[in-house]
C-alpha cells in the first residue's frame, strides 16, 4: 500500500483538509483559491507556494482523496472475496450519494476534460483508474484462488466492474436518472452472484 | 425512432455538418465559433443567430450525433439480439478509435462538467443517456422474449451495459491505459456469453 499523502508536509496536509472542507461547506461550484485559504486560515500566498493554479491543487487532492480510499478499503477488507467486493463497490456507488462524496466526485468530473490534452492530468487519471483496478483484480483474484470465484480473468473482470462503477458514477452526476444507478448496481452484483460465484 | 435532426431548419443542419467537420479537421482543442464559421464559409453572424454561444452549438451538437448514432444502430439492427447487443457495443467502443470518434466523444467529456449545475446540460445529458439505454433494454428485452436469452431484467442488464460502455469511453479518452478498453470489452462479452445467453 501507498500512501502518498505521507510524503506532503504538514502544510500541505493542512491545504488538503481544508480543500476537503471548502468542498463540503461550500461546493465546488464555489471552489476557489480564497475559499481554501478560509477553511485554511492562512494567506492565499501559502496556497500558491505550493499549487501554482487551483488546478494544480485540485489535481494533487485527487490523488489526496484515492490515497485515503486506498487506505479505507485496505483496512476493511477482510477474508472473503465477495463481500470484499461487494463492499468496494457500495463504497464507490453508495445507495444515497452523501454531500461529501457527491463533491468529491464531481472534483473527478470536472477535471476529466483536461486530462483530454495535458499530460499532467492524464497521468493522475491514469494512476487513479490502475489503482482502483489493482484493488479490484487482487480481490478478485484472491476469490479465484480460494475456489470462492469461478477461474475468470482478474484483470479483465477487474477492468469491467471499475468500467461499470465509473460509467455509473460520471450518469450519476450528470443525469437526472435516479433509477439508472440502482439498476446498474442491481446487474453489477447479479453479475458477481452469477457471473463470478462458482 | 425520433430523428430530432429533422427539426432542424437547411442552414442549422450546414451548421452541425460544419462543427463536424471543424471537429474532425482541427480537433476539440481548436473548436471555436470562428472555426466552424470558417468551415461553414458564412459569417459568424449566421452562427450566432440560433446559438447564443459555443456550449449551446455543442448542446445542439450532440443531440445531433446521439440521433445519427440512433439512426445507424436503427437501419443495422437484424433479427439476432446477441449479434444486435455485440453490435451497439463495438460501435460505442470500436476495438481501435478512429480520430473522428475521439473527438465526437471528446465533446461528450468536454461538457460534462457542465451537466453538474446547468439545467440545460444536465437534461441533454439525461436525454442522450435515456436514449442509448432504451436501445440496449428493446435488444435485451427482444432477446429474453424470444427465450434467446435468460430471463434476466431487461432494464437492470441495459443500464449495466451502459455504464460499462460509458465508463470505458471515459477512461479510453482520459488515460493511458490502453489495456483496460479491450480487457472490460473481453469481460461485457463474456458477461453477455455467459449471463445472458440461456
Amino acid at each position: 500500500m501507498t500512501d502518498e499523502s505521507d510524503a506532503l508536509c504538514a502544510t500541505e496536509k493542512e491545504i488538503m483538509h481544508a480543500t476537503h472542507r471548502a468542498l463540503v461547506n461550500s461546493g465546488y461550484a464555489e471552489l476557489s483559491i480564497s475559499r481554501i485559504s478560509d477553511e485554511l486560515d492562512k494567506a492565499k500566498s501559502t496556497i500558491y507556494h505550493y499549487y501554482d493554479s487551483k488546478d494544480a491543487l485540485l489535481l494533487r487532492f485527487l490523488r489526496f482523496t484515492v490515497d485515503r480510499f486506498e487506505a479505507t478499503i485496505n483496512t476493511s477488507i477482510g477474508d472473503n472475496p465477495k463481500e470484499d467486493l461487494n463492499h468496494i463497490i457500495s463504497t464507490l456507488l453508495p445507495c444515497q450519494l452523501p454531500e461529501e462524496k457527491r463533491q468529491l466526485h464531481s472534483v473527478l468530473v470536472t477535471l476529466s476534460p483536461q486530462a483530454l490534452e495535458r499530460a499532467v492530468f492524464r497521468e493522475q487519471f491514469t494512476e487513479i483508474d490502475t489503482r482502483l483496478a489493482t484493488i479490484i483484480e487482487k480481490t478478485v483474484r484472491r476469490g479465484v484462488d480460494a475456489d470462492v470465484f469461478r477461474d475468470v480473468d482478474p484483470t479483465h473482470a477487474a477492468e469491467h466492474i471499475l468500467a461499470t462503477i465509473k460509467g455509473t458514477m460520471y450518469s450519476r452526476l450528470t443525469t437526472n436518472r435516479e433509477a439508472a444507478t440502482a439498476a446498474a448496481k442491481a446487474s453489477l452484483f447479479s453479475y458477481i452472484d452469477s457471473h463470478l460465484i462458482s
